[in-house]
């Protein structure tokens, strides 16, 4: 193998979504849903799908991204962004977000360039910042005390600046936050701007999350703020946007300047998206760009659809943790919950012979014993911060009632 | 921008595809079908579409592949490269074969090792190696004289075996051969699999146009012949091998030991490939064993439809471009043909003011002028064998009727 992989280790999605296969757990794990997929979205697939002599449907399309998807991003991002987005040069379509991360830190940073990562931060940041030969330098988002949302999850600019030396390239910035649900106050993200500016930073930053916004709380997306857009790397999904994970579509959108490196190893890596998804998620956000034009935001689903469908799931979950004694932060956006299982007890509090952190004795035990598949969250921390934040589990509740009932009578064995 | 993308050239697909579409010319240049995807592969997309319900369907699957295609071809390859194919550890779904032959390279080449690369080889090969580290080290297949078809692109075994050295630690082989359409003797491949043992080296066989082979021609595959499959990633294509190229599904298969870098990276890269379009293939592949099993090879997209379709369009463009004194190499398989432009003069031959290679002028005035897009396989070449190899045009065929009327009407200028 080449020095690349050779200290890779099987990511935590390889490990727990076998688990839960396996104990054929109720699955409150990786995050997906498991309700059906809008029936706008598949209905959309099927007229495709009838199309067989439609060339441009099902033959390879334009490479940085499919015509009618970058011309309905670019109309989109105009607004949400608050800039003109060129849909020519200034969006990368790629196989998830996943890709577009990727692209990011390979694109632009060289061996030995430092990146700024809030923690607990998605779990690919690390490798993949290292795969490119960068050097993650974390700083933890540490919780205030008695949390009750994910509000309390904050952090120090000080701290931050203190971090930043003339190696440092990049920010990673996750809002809203997966695993916490934290969305980022306009107060944060000005400071962060201010570091940005003042030390001359490129930012990624990933807002996948951008549409699962509970209301009463505002998504600040990080290229509006002043002078931003030039520095900003913003990444994007449908697949969470319109609740089909495996659709697996995602978008780098940033200026022509900072994009062409990310296109550039598109152009070696995978070339071009497949088109027939591409399509058909261009005519989905076409319907939702139509609708907001329209001003009939109630019937649209970025806006008003999902929000609304995943606070009341957000609201079962919680309850169901609390009653059981599992302390829940309430998220302000995303479809992940942490709970604190400090005051459980259980075979899985004995570490004899086991060099794991305490959640992914919890997570392994919950799954094996008890049918119930979740997420340990202290892999969202590097390996030094990980002690102390390893008494949570993070539970995603974007899921059919049936599976929250299930998942609550397996929680009510706690009481 | 990285070290890793600062050299970056648009490859000839972003210039050539953007050019066709310019000029709306008639298309015989990039590789895709312009003629109706096969009706039984959009036909179980819609069925797939039909059931938002089916989360295993629309939301991510298993990242190293969708069960059910893993187990598909599973089935499908340890009948064709006659060993058993584990679907579990032996096989990895990637965005179409570019995505695993990238993924080739940046698993197993470290900094300075040496890849063998018989050229004309496909273009993204080079630029794959060189993104991992590594060093393409070109042997060219030439022409005998007179030549008729692609078997009659021949290379020197003893020639191959002087360039390798200590550092060599690859052979890329693209059997059939684009966009030659050479299809390798069991002779010629004997020869290489003696050197592969010999020097200890590990084999990228990019055998994508596997199905494409015409009647009267035997396709072998690399890791069938003795002691090859343990060190042999077997790549393939659904998109191909479906006539869907804008599905992008493709695949390494080998042994374990072999695969396990390309996975390390995946993980990083994007995780999972896209569920429905896997699901898709995964069906389609079903069809294709059950007729395969069931002995109506009549019936076999694979094994009968798709080289009796192609092989009268190939002959349709073989006697387009012998009329209009365009000499074609007759392909064995694939769906290019190479054609010679020596005879022709035009202004394209006016080399005034312009370093571009004889092909690419002949390409870019054949479009621009012509309105016959077309691609230049000069650009096949490292840079030090472009010249003497830049006379030749590269005509795709698998199009509709109409579409190579609409050449033939144009060739005919030329008579
Ligand atoms: C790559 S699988 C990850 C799914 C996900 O985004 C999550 O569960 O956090
Ligand atoms: C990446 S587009 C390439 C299409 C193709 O394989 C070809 O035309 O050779």
């Amino acid at each position: 193998p080449s020095e690349l992989v050779r200290d890779s280790k099987p990511s935590i999605w390889v490990e727990f979504t076998a688990l839960a296969a396996e104990c054929n757990a109720v699955n409150l794990g990786q995050g997906f849903p498991d309700n059906p997929a809008p029936k706008f979205a598949t209905d959309i697939l099927k007229e495709i799908s009838l199309h067989p002599e439609q060339t441009p449907w099902h033959q390879y399309t334009r490479g940085f991204g499919h015509p009618r998807l970058v011309n309905a991003l670019a109309k989109l991002y105009s607004k949400t962004l608050q800039t003109q987005v060129n849909p020519q040069t200034d969006i990368l379509i790629t196989v998830g977000a996943y890709l577009a991360l990727y692209y990011s830190f390979l694109g632009w940073l060289n061996k030995g360039d430092e990146v700024i990562v809030l923690e607990p931060a998605y779990d690919s940041y690390l490798p993949q910042i290292k795969m490119a030969g960068g050097i993650p330098i974390s700083v933890v988002m540490e919780l205030s005390k008695n949390p009750k949302t994910s509000e309390d999850y904050k952090f120090d600019l000080n701290k931050i600046e203190s971090k930043i030396t003339n190696k440092t390239k990049m920010l990673v910035l996750n809002n809203p936050n997966n695993p916490t649900g934290k969305l980022f106050t306009r107060n944060e993200l000005e400071g962060l701007a201010e570091l940005v500016k003042k030390h001359d930073l490129i930012v990624v930053a990933d807002e996948v999350y951008e549409w699962h916004v509970y209301p009463g709380h505002e998504m600040i997306r990080f290229a509006t703020l002043p002078g931003m857009y030039e520095r900003t790397i913003t990444i994007g999904s449908a697949g969470k946007a319109f609740s089909v994970t495996g659709w697996k579509t995602g978008w780098a959108i940033a200026p022509s300047h900072l994009l062409q490196p990310l296109k550039n190893i598109h152009q070696n890596c995978i070339f071009t998206s497949i088109t027939p998804i591409q399509e058909a998620i261009a005519q989905c956000f076409e319907k939702e760009i139509e609708l907001i034009d329209a001003g009939k935001t109630s019937e649209s689903y970025l806006l008003t659809g999902l929000s609304s469908q995943l606070e009341r799931l957000r609201d079962r979950l919680v309850k169901s943790c609390s009653e059981a004694g599992l302390k829940p932060i309430v998220p302000q956006a995303g479809y992940f919950l942490m709970a604190d299982f400090d005051s459980f007890d259980g075979p899985f509090k004995d570490a004899a012979g086991s060099s794991d952190l305490l959640d992914f004795r919890f997570v392994r035990w919950l799954c094996r014993e008890k049918k119930l598949a979740t997420i340990p969250p202290s892999a969202f921390y590097s390996d030094e911060n990980k002690k102390g934040h390893d008494h949570f589990v993070r539970l995603c509740f974007f899921k059919k009632d049936q599976t929250l009932d299930a998942a609550d009578e397996i929680l009510k064995q706690f009481k």
